[in-house]
């Protein structure tokens, strides 16, 4: 930096007022400066930055899969946010495995990130109490976090899927199927629960048959959609708890001539293309990619919860009479 | 490390075996090891390794936008071989601006990563000259760097679009629209190139008008479908170049009657589950991220320069007469 101060003939501290982006720097002299950084090489060394100011200036996230198109909206909403800091995003999968949350959440600590946003899967993340006791701020995406105290943002599952019965039973549906992801998962156990409730709330019966919960695997999901389609008796209506498992059983139900009623949890980028459009449950990943760096930006002491609302979008695939 | 090799009665060398990862540990004493590390809240420090060995454990990643399937699916190729390497990657969108490539890209750099993953938008990378004469090791993909002599992996976008209008041709085409990207992007450039000479190959006259090219924006696509759809002189087929630019396609052409017979280069989730299947020319992300991944691993004096092989996979939007 006194190298780059002395070629371009102005103080020590401009130069860092230009490595800093402050704006209080002359355009004249924030060439010269500029010109002098690309002639001689010069290059911030975060490394040494971290170890003076404790921490790396990035935000660190640990998702289901960061080629998962919600997570990956989530993803995009925080880094541009985070650009605003000049923080820089690192981000990893769990493939909704325990073991690997851990090892991935903590090599990203061992980075010493400013914040850690997770959409937890192992049953506990009390491994991260040594992090956020040493000042690591963390928040909860999609799922909340168990074993710590810290603050969550969770899209309204309950009354999402109080709203797909609802639309199903309003068109005539009352033998309506049930397609979930593992219940290792939180949204996949609080999706079930919103389910049975609006069943119960509306008088319609639950046939324990008729709930099919498991990963999004084709042969899980095949397995499943049998026995709710079993030509002898089949369910009328259903709906499938997320995008992955949607997919799938979109795929599977292709060649099917009587299809049921379907409404899906989580938007899909075509979903409005194909015939019949496909009736969702829209979550909104940028409102809670915003929401979670609102919550890091606001430290409080006590966890915060907050809830993203959901829109049911009717777009042919469940609007019609059993 | 002392107090963790005090408290689970081993030697500091044993704690250091554990800590980063190696597999000559007894089980035993691991447990020991790992308790110990729990209860006394051991964190490695990154950042004073950083400055001992120089470099992060990172893969760095400027992508277009981190949320684009296809990047996100080279990132997810990426991310599953940099774990075996004990690396984590941080990825950032450039939304193919060369101030924020530049930005994102340096903004990486500063944080010492062991190797950088870039998808150029701007007219030279020679930024990055600094970083690479300090032995960073950088690999484009999806485009070639400039300015800068680096490794690239790319898809072979000429041999793509060459099998779309040779498909197009067989099924009796002759007046063949083109829809291509922003022509500042490389691909988009290396495409149209493509295009003009599988027609010309063809003897198929190329009308400049029929030729749109520019950012995959709904209004520049709807002026586009306009200009190629005029009913007075329609094209009767039409190739999309990229994904963007055919999920804007297909959004605009879904009230159409008359639609033109389509191929589009890169596959969609729902494609085959629209109606027609949409015919594409898929990209291989995953063989495009594990040969970048190869590259960095063999670091060699002269760029080289891998082309990924595409296919067509033909599923009706693409397979009738004009």
């Amino acid at each position: 930096m006194k190298d780059v101060a002395q070629a371009a003939g102005v103080a020590l501290k401009t130069v860092s007022r230009v490595v800093n982006g402050e704006s209080t720097v002359a355009p004249d002299t924030l060439d010269r400066v500029q010109q002098a950084i690309t002639e001689l090489g010069y290059r911030r060394n975060e490394g040494a930055r971290q170890l003076r100011q404790g921490r790396s200036q990035a935000i660190a996230m640990v998702v289901r899969d960061i080629a998962d198109p919600f997570f990956a909206a989530i993803g995009r909403a925080v880094e541009t946010r985070a650009e605003t800091g000049e923080l820089v995003v690192m981000i990893g999968s769990s493939h909704d495995e325990p073991a690997r949350e851990r090892e991935v959440a903590l090599g990203f600590c061992a980075r010493r990130p400013n914040a850690l946003i997770i959409a937890p899967i192992a049953k506990r993340q009390d491994y991260l109490l040594p992090e956020m006791a040493d000042g690591l701020p963390v928040c909860a995406v999609d799922r909340p976090a168990q074993g710590i105290a810290c603050d969550a943002v969770l899209s309204d599952n309950t009354g999402g899927i109080r709203a797909a019965v609802d639309h199903l039973a309003a068109h005539g549906h009352r033998r309506i199927g049930y397609l979930g992801d593992d219940p290792a998962v939180f949204t996949s156990r609080e999706r079930v629960a919103g389910f049975r409730a609006a069943m119960a709330a509306r008088g319609l019966q639950v046939n324990e048959d008729e709930v099919r919960l498991g990963a999004p695997a084709p042969t899980s999901v095949g397995a499943a959609l049998r026995t709710l389609l079993d030509p002898s008796d089949p369910v009328t209506a259903l709906i499938t708890a997320n995008n992955r498992l949607t997919v799938e059983a979109l795929r599977q139900l292709d060649h099917v001539e009587d299809r049921p009623a379907l409404v899906a949890f989580d938007d899909l980028e075509l979903g409005e293309l194909l015939r019949p459009g496909l009736t969702v449950v829209a979550q909104d990943p940028e409102a809670i990619g915003n929401a979670v760096m609102d919550l890091l930006a606001s430290p409080h002491p006590e966890p915060r919860e907050v809830r993203i609302p959901v829109t049911l979008i009717p777009r042919g695939s469940a609007e019609f009479p059993p």
